[in-house]
């Protein structure tokens, strides 16, 4: 039930050896680097939709005109009312792919912030390695006491770092989640309301065999399809989302039911991070680390 | 209501100026262009759509790697089971792309009728031509007998190709939309059912702030988690197709309700059409032409 063994599918993506994207992922710190990539496959899924989408409606619009082209009443109407739904069908597709590029947003927010996490698990490395090659070389030099300092002082920004990563990791997964389920949904409802009226077209279709030289009964649906066309509109307009709200610590600082203490979370914690809009622990974690700062300096 | 005025979009489909499918489509009969360019659409849609799920497949291995690199457990978890809906989601889309193919096929049984005809409309024309000169230039020639004779059989001829088409393109069309709305419906109530359990799992991860330096409750929703996934199987496995039956004429043929007439399609008044598997007139129509040609080849 892990679909972790099917590693070898991934070489699929890295088949443009010299393309400035795989450049781009080798600059990513080791830390955002899965992710980035996710993020850049997930841009090709993305694709993919809208192309199906875009042909789609292309389709439609040729289904229409071939209709026309057969000369007969029934083919001609029915294609037409089958374009539309086609047609729409294909706007939802591109409206899920819309979709998908909100939930790819957010991914980067917990790529971002995991980038701006690397430089303090970095600078916390190399002040540890400079004290103990110190230690080794000149046990006595009193640079020692600076960087062991320094190295309280790193540890104590790396803490936060962490802190920052695991909330925004967290809460971001989950809207991002969120928002990608939602989206499969929202497309799937309405392309069964789609679907489900242009078969109702099909029966319109009169396919009981002509005998040579005989003519067809005249077609007399006209009204009856356009009614389908219309029943499709109501249903769309009528349509609301159905899915449960997923329960979040997010959901709260956006006024659903929290307690007003988390409704700023543009703390000075989450400066370090690019300036990206991180999920930074709350203003009470804040203070948690003004207090405890001192006293870490101190020992 | 109709979609025939968005005929700018057809550009898109024809800017490979030099390859071997536009040379071919060149080939066709102008009766069967526009519904070989329509396959030919169709084909670059069930491309993007087979790119959508194997992109969705390969994301769904990146999200659960990403999420065992985190080394927080109940990312780990969370990811890996999230991946195994994805990558389940990413499969539908792929049979989704079959079925499609499936409709492409019967589409194509319209267009090499089509192509059948056209020899037949051309035949007809051009006897009527060659008359016509001759009445003009040599209205005595006694050629001008044989030649009307040959119109009767040309007639008679096309009379029956007319009325293949028409059965064919009204009994395919429909059989062609049956199984793509019905490949729509199919998709959207899978996917549906996958993502409103993978909105389950999102549940269990915990996203309430953590203040630096604090650890995280362990996580304990394993087993639920994993019953998620198993939930998701066992409703997947149940799903049924929902849809309405279309009425058609072939269900008849194919023994739902027939009367019997129509169980033999394949008479010779097929043979003419390449070989294909075409829906011609039923047996009676055949009987009835057998009656009809002497009497029309003695007018």
């Amino acid at each position: 039930m892990s679909i972790r063994s099917r590693r070898d599918r991934d070489s699929a993506g890295s088949r443009h050896k010299f393309s400035i994207a795989t450049f781009r992922g080798l600059q990513q710190p080791e830390l955002s680097k899965r992710l980035s990539r996710l993020i850049k496959s997930e841009n090709n899924a993305i694709g993919a939709h809208e192309t199906a989408g875009r042909e789609r409606g292309s389709i439609a619009a040729q289904l229409s005109e071939w209709g026309e082209s057969t000369e007969d009443d029934a083919i001609s109407d029915i294609s037409d009312k089958l374009g539309v739904m086609l047609a729409e069908i294909g706007e939802q597709e591109d409206t899920f792919a819309q979709n998908l590029e909100d939930y790819r947003g957010v991914l980067k927010h917990i790529r971002n912030m995991e980038a701006s996490v690397q430089p303090s698990r970095d600078q916390r490395q190399k002040v540890t390695d400079e004290i103990s090659k110190l230690k080794y070389k000149e046990p006595n030099s009193t640079r020692i006491t600076t960087l062991e300092h320094e190295l309280v002082r790193a540890e104590a920004q790396n803490l936060v770092a962490e802190a920052q990563l695991s909330n925004t990791t967290r809460t971001k997964l989950k809207e991002a989640f969120d928002i990608h389920t939602a989206a499969v949904i929202e497309r799937a409802e309405k392309q069964i309301i789609l679907a489900r009226h242009a078969r109702r077209l099909l029966n319109y279709i009169d396919d009981e065999p002509v005998v040579p030289g005989d003519s067809r009964h005249a077609y007399d649906h006209e009204l009856e399809a356009r009614q389908v066309l219309e029943d499709a509109e109501t249903d769309l307009r009528a349509w609301r989302p159905s899915v449960q709200p997923i329960a979040s610590s997010e959901t709260h600082v956006n006024g659903l039911g929290g307690n007003g203490v988390h409704a700023d979370t543009d703390s000075v914690l989450t400066n370090g991070a690019n300036g990206v809009d991180t999920t930074g622990p709350p203003e009470d974690a804040t203070s948690e680390m003004e207090r405890a700062e001192p006293a870490v300096l101190a020992s």
